[in-house]
């Protein structure tokens, strides 16, 4: 069996622990090619790991004829960009979430993958292969819990990341708090409650940090949505949570509950001492998710070589940019948005 | 010290419960008369408690100057006369939840109340009395959790309840989800965030069951709601719940999250069989809230005796069915709804 | 139906918890007197509660032809003595554990109490009065795990009362540790093994404090147990628990294993900060088995007024006294004890 | 940075994940050859991994020169034999646990691993490579929980699992439960203890099914171990575990306790149902300890890469054995054992 060729672009934390991954960890994977503005990150990467390509301008990668796939781990903003090129040039893509900072662009790309029927494009949302969120969908799907009606999702980033996401988001569009949190958990709810968005209505604000007030993003998020066959979404997404990272996501059906993540625990070790029993929690979404990054990665991989589709669609993309959308701008003006009316405007 | 004699109008699950309570199981306290409109509950609670009077007919208990006390745990639709009646008739009252079925009669409590300010008058708000509730207070309050941002409460009813409800609604006007059941995460939302609501939206509607649809009312329903010092609240109401009587509040501050209730276990116990590691759950409110049923009334008690007033206040039933009758009619037409300009209309 | 009229003796800690329930919070039950050696707390609780006699002396007490029951809350060295005066004054007799600090001791009560079979007799064995455990009996008495294979108990004491523990043990012979802590297990392990012990060897020692062993104590001790039935029993008992008062139990069985209280936890709550997601855990017996203590009296009373015994037996303490006998003769000898063998002594 | 070249003999379910481990999952790492007696096991790996050499001699995988190391995962019968030899032709190796089935034999194996001092040489026991258990040794060695003083083991295998071991014991020498499971735990407790065992009693039985009896085995066993700083080591084995794999283990210490695996939760899903919230078990070695697999060969890997020696040595194999056998001495002889006795029979 042939291996898969494969370029990363963007070497940051998780390029960093994508490119380990397609490097060692993927059967019939080669990491062959990485690519960085960065100099330094790609000598480093290509001496530590033996990696044969480097380069430090994207579309010289993307000239390397011995590569079958290109994996864009790089910031937000070059996504979409960077999709439209590789598939161009026809390779398969992995893209990271989002397909871009504006609606715009995830129509661009939907154009684009639609345009290359042939060839594999995946997006990373990795959560649909981490173990439990895998199994939470077998179960929903063989009617353990009944109907699906209600589903609520945290995704709660720690606050000891919120000084360097400040900086960060000062000098750059981030996208808000909804379309960087939330997103992974639009695709979620859709997922499960097999519907589409109808009626949102966002809010928040900014509680421990007035900076967020500043750059009209939230701290701290509250979403409720209706879905079109009359279901529920409840979503929080915030900046500052003190325990860590927290990932949480709840399904209620008519014959059962379903709880994924209820503590953010970091291991299955409980600590009891003055203060109580304590579990600690997971610090980070590299933690946290470090299966469902590998396992997201190995399915890319096999589809390459079974020459199928994965389940996660540009699609799923476009329809939880959409929702991340309507919640940006039901947010900003204190409105209750119809999703499927400001969708209509992007067509 | 005197004990202070007690006179009950009901005698169904909870007001029997009551009843046990001040009979048996409070200090300085004596059910001195019990009342129903069905007569062989009183004459059986007079004989197997030792009961001295017993009556059919309201009016005449009222009569009883023995009495110092009536508490009234008759079917929603009495509250309002019988706190009024009771209130003239120079007695301290203690009311079950809610203070009436409409917000008419809430407020005409409200103005009874206030006509009498010797007399102790206490609604039946039990989780404040709680002990995980108080405890969560205490620690909000010694500033645990930080700033308070954000509440989340659950309120469901079990499954095995829903074809009584169903027979009762259909009969009966229940003031819908938010009344019945929501109302006491009202409660706790203004309790614990230390404000007042200002714009809601509620959805839901049946799955299960649609005969709810008939009695326009929803079988599981969520509400959010913006308050006025910019938090959220979150609010899951149901009659649906596969695993007993599920109540959970989690409040999420700037410093750190409470929970309370993640899983509404019975007991300590936790059962490994071939299933996996099951924690029975609760059945109903009197099983959930025995301690606390309990100490709210002995706290109804000290204050008499004490001469003191109890920190739940007829303004906080009023405000809390202020915001069930909001999302009442956020839910009914659909629409996002300000809560201020609302209750503006009721005065 | 006529009260119960009962007189107390000890009004330490757990002797006033137990007073205040017979007070206020047992039906047809009256706290009709109170002996202390102390003549101030007698005074105080006679005032506080309107208690109609008081005693320094306790045959003064029980020359009062009002009563109906004595309820020994005494310290241990006295139970013996002032059980058997009870029940040859005529009197029903609720007695604290242990039977006595001797095994000689224990034998006299059980003879005394079978010598009058008309009376009442119980021992406090609380934890078979509480819900999580006596919820736990009935399931593997309905066969739920099979047949029981085997018991483990904890019984640790929290580290902050180990000082008071250590000042009081230097003064007074306190039973040591396994007499102390861990006959309330021993009780629950016959219970529910439904089995005799046979063979012993316990071990332990000091470790935080070694004034433990200047006292032929154990800081932190375990047993290991054969029962006749071939079935294992280990016990864990302890001075020194960081997190509290921990009592869990856990029974093995053939087809499922039953825990009770895996964490000692406190109350609902979960707080989730810097530190991790912290249950806090309960302090004391008196927090731990409130609803036990409760429990246990009403069941006495109700056995009383019913002129029935009740399922906890003096054979119950003696057989746990020989058990912790055995488990600190095997402590001191460091060696395997056979307990029916030693048993064949006491007769 | 070259690769380790690997040779595997065993191709079973353990041995076949090491082998998918090695061939794709460690980096610097390549499964080079496999062996097997059963021809078609060593065939099948061969084509769908592309691995270059395959035997069904293991004396023939000796000979392959381009090997760096022999990865033993054979049944426990041959485990001395073929690390012997692994080792006298020169390679590094990586063997199962246990090292043999008789003490002799890891007596045997000491003696080939220390005449070897430039090969590495490590033994699988890989909790202590498990992110949980890796955890605790470190929180332990920081002090957080004071001296350790007990510990406590559970190592139940699954129900489901009884009838196959059944037969395969009936007609094999299994080494019987203690050293067959119980030898992690041995393991464990001697590697947070930092003590080594002295005196030890063990019992145990049959009880559901009695074949165990037959084959002078138990089907659930417990042994307590006094170990040589006077701290103590309880141990639970068995073979009949109703809800999957329970791999436990507490550390009480003066300060504070660790537990490990409470409930050994399949995933971080809780399924709340009319028969309450449950979680649902891990079944087996493979799925409770995936990380721990591949984490332990990773580290075999680079200690051959970096000339050093993993902390798993020889002698923790040999002395766990040593408790192995003096708890089977025990079970078998009903006596308590001094181990450090024991021990000198075998010098």
């Amino acid at each position: 069996m042939k291996k898969v060729k494969v370029g990363i672009v963007g070497l940051g934390r998780l390029g960093l622990q994508h490119a380990k991954n397609l490097a060692f960890r993927i059967p019939h994977c080669e990491l062959t090619a990485v690519c960085s503005v960065i100099e330094e990150e790609v000598n480093e990467v290509m001496q530590k790991w033996n990696i044969p390509f480097g380069y430090t301008n994207y579309e010289d990668m993307l000239e390397n004829k011995e590569l079958d796939a290109i994996f864009i781990a790089s910031p937000s903003g070059y996504h979409c960009k960077q999709i439209n090129q590789a598939l161009e040039a026809g390779f398969h893509v992995f893209s990271e979430k989002p397909l871009g900072l504006y609606m715009e662009e995830a129509l661009e790309v939907q154009t684009a993958v639609e345009a290359h029927p042939d060839q594999v494009f995946m997006l990373g949302f990795m959560r649909r292969y981490d173990r439990s969120y895998a199994a939470a969908k077998q179960k929903i799907d063989a009617g353990e819990i009944g109907q699906p009606v209600l589903i609520r999702c945290y995704g709660l980033d720690p606050a000891n990341k919120m000084d360097s996401f400040l900086k960060f988001a000062k000098a750059n569009y981030s996208g808000g708090l909804f379309l960087d949190m939330a997103i992974h958990d639009f695709d979620l709810a859709r997922w499960y409650l097999g519907a589409e968005p109808e009626e949102i209505w966002a809010i928040g604000g900014s509680y421990a940090r007035p900076e967020f007030d500043e750059i009209q993003d939230a701290e701290t998020g509250a979403a409720m949505v209706r879905f079109d066959n009359n279901t529920t979404g409840i979503f929080v997404a915030g900046r500052n949570c003190a325990h860590g990272y927290h990932i949480e996501t709840e399904i209620i059906g008519t014959k059962g509950t379903l709880r994924i993540g209820t503590v953010p625990e970091r291991n299955q070790i409980v600590i009891m001492k003055e203060e109580g029993a304590i579990q600690e929690c997971v610090d980070g979404f590299l933690e946290r998710f470090e299966q469902a990054y590998l396992s997201e990665v190995e399915e890319f991989i096999n589809c390459i070589l079974e020459k199928r589709k994965p389940e996660v669609t540009v699609k799923d993309g476009v329809e939880s940019t959409k929702l991340a959308y309507a919640c940006k701008k039901s947010f900003e003006t204190k409105t209750l948005i119809n999703v499927k009316e400001e969708s209509v405007a992007y067509n």
